[in-house]
């Protein structure tokens, strides 16, 4: 859900999921009203799409609430196939993304064995390799100035020694997806260096959480790389964190590996209808992506007039460098004193002289904004 | 969710979980209209409780669903404390029971160790052990004679070799309890014998997803023995397995080493509200119970007297012994002709010659009364 701490242990002592204050606890520790408390650091939507309530108030789910959930999710999955422009039997459906990315976990990270991971990403990677008691090989991205994108060389050595490669494209914290023709690139290094060696290719799992809002996907290199699993969600654009829905997608005998290791039945009832539906709709994710970039150019030109420093995004969220660890710290101490979380990263952090700050709604980021013209942050 | 196909494979293979078929694949292999079709294998009751429409409909919960689930579940968390008589501190919740196992697995079950399981018994204990590339160490459960109990002197014995003792009590699919007194007694056999042998006491699980039933919990035997987690659900007793919630119960230092690998938010915002609510509910699991174990006696003296032999059952199902497994085999068909869907163990199974079956309501019961009698089992 979050992004990166990534520091790196040992995998007897698993990394686990930094969680996030809760709105009670910011309002407690800053002595403010439980309803000003505005969330700048999940990266999640100002509101639900109408449609998931009046889904929910009609009561007619895909099965009664005393019933599992449909063990096969097949509306869900149909739905998906269609939107995504797969085959069924090219999904798995996990509780959130999250969910997913445990059971590529599960399946492709045996004990001992190393995953890459491009830094600084989201956080999840490490966690759930550590917690397979696998080992994670750290490989910086590139500089500001390049994006943040992918060291192409460096990605390529490591993942000589890799069972997984988790990337994640556009990339959380920094807001941008690779290049164009990247990852297919690297697909076809990867490639060529197994051949080479007489070794399997590693699983590369490409994280499009955020694709939507780049408006790019590499789903279709999986019938060259079939290697390659991209991992999709219900939370970003589709605005819809809460009901937990995520799908992973791959070629069907890739899939198949997946799938029993899938909990019987890990998403609730309610979530697969109105999950189902809002992939139905072809105009809701398309919207949003619309009023989200829109509202990212406005939050974006009004920050920067008020002297911030925000890096280019095609995402929802914003990267700000405040060139020293000591402003950074200055500003996100003044934003919760405002009740305006950020997303902050320890002193340890690469981007430990950033803030990651969400694109939520107008009123919400005009908060931001004002905020940011009183801070001093000079 | 399910019982209990125990056959013992490698665990470079590991077991998955034998979904059901679904209503739709019931239906359509049978000729059936879909909603004929009435679930007997899957222990879930025969309706939500009517609050649960109520407060989904009325639209208020714990978070926007835009938002993620609260972090830390502390209203969710405060009211199943509250219910099983424990401390906050002492609880972790997981996307139904299923995913408490799960976390259990990930931290107690290392590559390579073993985890005890008394069979037959509830699938997922071997399921999850072999996905974490630990073995299983099966221990025959006693005869029907014996209510299916644990054969403790055995279970003694094979602890010593054990990581994780997975119990379930009431058992599934034998539907009874362990008698007053056996796992305490257990806990302190186990506890002794690893004083003796100098090493930690293993993780003993005690799954009392049907506990309400039989109206009793060892959850009190964590003081003295803290190497106890007791898993409870809210998909039995209240009715609500489609919102997948469900809850671990410890001592506060063994639930601090569970958190860590519980997934950031696998539990829908709304899945929270509603299974908060029902908790707080004074009445609702009790009413259900009462409703239930009615319902049990009535239907159980009905199939009775139409010549079925039915064991004694603290659950919401009952096992009944066709003889021979083609008896049970031939039952099984009729049943499913009429759209009424038994749980039928495979071939190999201890219980191959048994059907297990959900206690539902008077109508959907009645519906399987009228097959018992139309049936020829002699």
């Amino acid at each position: 859900m979050s992004p990166t701490p990534v520091t790196f242990t040992s995998p007897d002592q698993p990394a686990s999921y930094s969680w996030e204050a809760t709105d009670e606890e910011v309002a407690a520790r800053y002595g403010l009203p439980l309803e000003s408390v505005l969330r700048f650091d999940l990266n999640t939507a100002a509101a639900p799409p109408e449609m998931a309530q009046q889904v929910i108030g009609a009561g007619r789910f895909d099965m009664p609430m005393s019933e599992y959930p449909p063990a096969d999710y097949r509306r869900l999955i149909a739905a998906a196939a269609a939107r995504y422009g797969v085959e069924p039997d090219e999904i798995v459906v996990g509780a959130g993304a999250d969910e997913v990315l445990d059971i590529i976990g599960k399946v492709f990270l045996p004990e001992g064995s190393t995953a890459l991971v491009p830094v600084p990403t989201y956080a999840m990677y490490r966690v759930i390799t550590e917690q397979r008691r696998a080992h994670v090989l750290p490989v910086p991205r590139l500089g500001s100035a390049e994006g943040y994108a992918l060291d192409l060389p460096a990605v390529r050595e490591a993942a000589q020694e890799a069972s997984v490669v988790w990337l994640c494209s556009p990339n959380n914290p920094t807001a941008l997806a690779e290049p164009d023709g990247a990852i297919q690139s690297l697909l076809g290094q990867i490639a060529a260096d197994a051949t080479s060696a007489g070794r399997d290719r590693p699983i590369v799992v490409v994280d499009e959480a955020y694709a939507e809002f780049a408006g790019r996907s590499v789903t279709a290199l999986r019938f060259e790389h079939p290697n390659l699993i991209t991992v999709r969600t219900a939370s970003k654009a589709y605005a819809l964190a809460g009901l937990r829905v995520g799908f992973g997608i791959a070629r069907p005998e890739v899939i198949a590996r997946m799938n029993p290791f899938r909990p019987p039945g890990s998403v609730s009832t309610v979530s697969v209808t109105v999950v189902t539906e809002a992939l139905l709709d072809p105009t809701l994710a398309d919207a949003n992506v619309k009023r989200v970039s829109a509202e990212r150019d406005r939050l974006t030109s009004a920050l920067t007039k008020a002297g911030w420093s925000v890096g280019p995004s095609t995402t929802n969220f914003i990267l700000v460098d405040f060139g020293s660890v000591e402003r950074a710290a200055a500003v996100a101490e003044g934003l919760l004193r405002r009740g305006l979380v950020p997303r902050a990263f320890p002193a340890t952090h690469k981007l430990a002289d950033h803030l990651r700050l969400t694109v939520r709604d107008e009123g919400q980021d005009d908060r931001l904004i004002a905020a940011a013209r009183e801070l001093d942050v000079g």
